[in-house]
């Protein structure tokens, strides 16, 4: 069973390569009656676009997208939603050289090994494209979310060894797009964006961290013993590009705690039943209890390097190679709306999927 | 969509709860023709079974199960293998006084939210006795892996404060089973289970971290773009219960390293393409690369205490609750097995999935 | 990816042999807070049952079921049902000379090139005993779908050359448990157990139609383009041992029809909408429009026969076969529960379903 | 969960409605390494296309077909296969009169029931023209499947009253593309071309029944108990608009036969293992045996009249209605593809399944 389709009930399956005509997918299960923002589309799309700034790909791009189905009088009408965002700025002639070479830390040899036959233009399939995709659905099942009163934010906490604090609670949410390494940290993003554009005079690259927090989500969410909310949103965000690792509520850290410290005692605020601390992350035993749930994402740093690299090509002979396409130094500020896209999606199939959870 | 079936060619669907008549499973999918040795099933349920050492829960089961259907003369016969696993030592009395109480950190409150009727005894379909099945599952699956040649092993990398390094290549599987903490570090150990003495005479938990290594998985194993080998198996351990944080390769310290430092550079090695370091945790774009396979899992602190919690009961009245079951101060040493079982799971649905990659 | 689960929402997984220890199946999805009555699965299990008449099998099997999970106190608690059904009177000797031979209209040949390895007792798993497990889980989507006023009625229309009139609306449906055969045309009846009798003498069998109602199903079940209702009730029904053919509605006589003779028009009864015909079956573009559903299904002849019988073995050589079993000379009397219980586990899993087809 | 993907190996998702810009979909699971020829594609299409003879209706549509990703240099990769087909000849106009009336025996009520909010130009998603997507779908299957020797023919064996025999071993394939009708009998074929040219001039339509041949499937086909061949196969051709009966083998006419009359007996050919008839019609115990599988399907008049027919709209009003879109009196002849189409996604779909029920 090949693998690109995400979530149960509301479904998103992409296709595309980076250099074909192109990209892509059909959004099956969005239910009829919601009323569909292009703007809103437009906005995401233009923040994960490259080109945007200078510490990203300079592969220029404004991502048009084609709704072709699905959508009547601007309002869903329960039938799939397909699109298109057509591959404007092709250079394939960038990739000549990696037709049989074997990037470092890409996907080149790993698709030879399944596939056999590969579109090796711009790492086709593999390339971080694709994601545009994946933020096209995100921004129509952020739309689904909005009408349950949903709400989700990501922001860069760390770039290198540039780290803000693990507290999300002190952070302003309007300063993230208020520069554009998209940490809401000032001072902080001053310094990232010196470090990103060092490396990139040196050809090199570096990884980072988001965060992502989403709120007002009710209680219930989550589908045990497998697919509880977490494990889901988990696989989510591991399927992104360049991902290494995931961590909700006190993540790695809680691991080191007491129980008397990090349990999360109940009490009645008001009509609801909330916790006094919230190292559940919002969620417990794999179903949402109607705290803020928020996770922590690490990314590698970009394996294209505007250096030379030691590497082998197709026949196991030694090369050596420099990348000539275009590419980021470090791939998190782009990142930002994928992440909050591929939990809009986690979260809209999980509320669809808690509509049966109950007789009525 | 209920959550309670992990897999999709190799299908593993479970059942039950702490204190019915049994919990179980069926497997769906398993080939034809595989050879099933029952003491290797033995073998990693007793592993994880409670009563086995003065730090786990004194609950005592045997864990003998029987299988229904699907093997026959000790052979898969392509049919459904079912298993049921009998509850012998239920003591549902114990939990009376948590019938309308919402243990803090525990999943009583949000299985009320979601489902309304709720069998509160033993925590139910939340209690971790329903990993018993998910072994079960594994030990199947990892016989099928072993049939590609494929070997898992997990160890105890930290209990608390006690971490041992992160480099698994210095470790010794052998010494893993030679201690009742399954730390292969044998001072290191000590010192955790002296720990964990220490917390139980208090009625404290803590958390800890288990490392689990891949070897000789083939090359091309992972569905891109959304079912990549590490997404999966991200969503596999993050559905056990306690889970809150998975990282492959380099983790979230590679987030801090350059692209120079971190990538992993091809080389010839005899006729196999190999590389030089292994950041990438044996994945690259979500497919396997031949290389060993390394995650690390951080498990919070058990949430049940044996001493006093305020919290707050169904009607939101306030009340202090002291556990009476029995518990483990720490869930990693019995965690083990079941984060090699759900690793088997995931490894043996992608081998079957990649049967379909190529044309021949 | 193997074949042992139905349904997507409500989801059936069944297990087990003709001959191993039991039978059973797991359901997932099933909503919290249905009352289960475990008189009415009893009810439909005892109306499937071998040795219930002179024209059955005789192997005599009570199917008394064990609930293992998924049900506390009565109700449903959202978590999986399992069931068993033990095998209790076993004969595995009775299949010892089927052990290579290929008996014909059989499953040997088909699971011996399939699976290489096979359970030849009585079927092993294509035996008509899988059934019972697909009434059991029939019988609890029968009591979801009560819940919403959705009654299924099946009956014998037809036995050998013995076939009753098309419109069911003559039918009185409290005469079909009247007698052993299941028609509710009393001398029809008569004629068609007295040909059973005959054939059974003989060692030779028949096959039939039955013919079935669903009513009061709400408009709107169905989910276009390939899951349409009529599309998932055939292959619920043809699923079943033995169905060669189903039609719904005009089924193959509307063929021949013109289209003015056979559209259903609209017109108003009450402040509902209604057809003046049904030729549409209830159901049009997929959906069901809140008329009757109806649907004819076609089973062929019983395969074992009490006579011997020309056919090779596994190793191709010429044999003669007299089968030595309990067998029926003719299955739709039992089938009738069966049928039932496919079109309660379609209907039911289309209820859920149509739960997302609108935002609120 | 919705239903617009076919199959769940070789999976077909379909999207567009038939006056929006496209109609396409997404084939994933189609294995790398195939060669596509664009020109069977494309003769598939035009077998299916309108406006293709004087029977069918003048919508003027090339089907020009674009392949936006997974085929590179001609060959597959793996990778997702996208294709659009622009929706040309619109006339939404001829449908505004459509647009609050129910048109008997359509989908307008029942898509209204369902989802609240609907496109009502041309049928928008229940329109026939979806089938496109579904043709070109079932193109590639095909090639999947010549590449494993299986070959697949459809012919129209009844219009109205007008019916061939039914033994397919009669007919000569090579004589159904020879008329319009595509019928191989030519006398028959031009009494059927006669009826229908009347039935056209009375503004009136009919139905009818194609039969289709499978050849050449090698035996192990299909996934017992639930997704057996014929249960997978019928579901395909039931999803196919208008169609209202599937028979197979024998069919509802074995109903009535005896089992000895039915039974088909094995003999060895050569160094294989055959039936001596096919009243199986190639499939026993839901698995292909190796014979020739067969099947019939009852297509139902086609609802628009270009007549005045009584009804009601929206608000339950009684109105008079007369078609003005363009419509065929018959819709076996361009059908023909499809259920060949729908045959061929069903048997790549299980020839992909079955490669994992064995262990090697």
């Amino acid at each position: 069973m090949a693998g690109n389709t995400f979530g149960t009930l509301f479904k998103l399956t992409t296709f595309g390569e980076s250099h074909g005509p192109a990209i892509g997918g059909i959004i099956d299960g969005c239910p009829a009656g919601l009323k569909i923002d292009a703007d809103i589309i437009l906005h995401d799309l233009s923040r994960r676009r490259p080109g945007q700034s200078m510490i990203t790909t300079q592969r220029n791009e404004p991502d048009d997208f084609e709704i072709l189905s699905g959508i009547y009088q601007g309002v869903t009408t329960g039938s799939p939603i397909a699109f298109t965002i057509q591959n404007k700025d092709q250079r394939p002639d960038d990739y000549a050289a990696m037709k049989t070479a074997y990037r470092p830390s890409h996907a080149d040899f790993t698709y030879d090994q399944k596939y056999g036959h590969r579109d090796h233009r711009g790492s086709g399939r593999a390339s971080a494209r694709e994601t545009a995709a994946r933020v096209f659905g995100g921004a129509i099942a952020r739309q689904l979310l909005s009408n349950s009163g949903i709400k989700i934010d990501a922001y860069v906490s760390a770039v290198g060894p540039f780290k803000m604090g693990d507290n999300y609670e002190l952070v302003d949410f309007s300063k993230i797009e208020s520069n554009i390494v998209r940490c809401p940290d000032a001072e902080l993003a001053n310094k990232m964006i010196n470090y990103l554009e060092e490396l990139k005079k040196k050809g090199d690259t570096t990884g980072g961290v988001i965060t992502c927090v989403i709120k007002d989500v009710p209680a219930g969410l989550g589908e045990p013993v497998f697919d509880k909310l977490h494990a889901d949103l988990g696989k989510a965000i591991l399927s992104i590009n360049a991902v290494h690792g995931f961590e909700y509520g006190s993540g790695f850290a809680g691991a080191a705690m007491t129980g008397s410290e990090h349990n999360d005692l109940f009490k009645k605020q008001g009509s609801k039943i909330v916790t006094s601390s919230n190292n559940s992350g919002g969620i417990q035993g794999g179903i949402s209890n109607g705290m803020d749930i928020f996770f922590r994402v690490a990314f590698k740093p970009v394996s294209t390097l505007m250096m030379e690299q030691k590497t082998v090509n197709k026949e196991g002979q030694n090369i050596e190679l420099k990348a000539e396409g275009r590419h980021d130094p470090c791939v998190v500020p782009r990142a930002v709306p994928i992440v909050e896209a591929m939990s809009a999606l986690t979260l809209a199939d999980h509320l669809l999927r808690n509509r049966n959870s109950k007789l009525v």
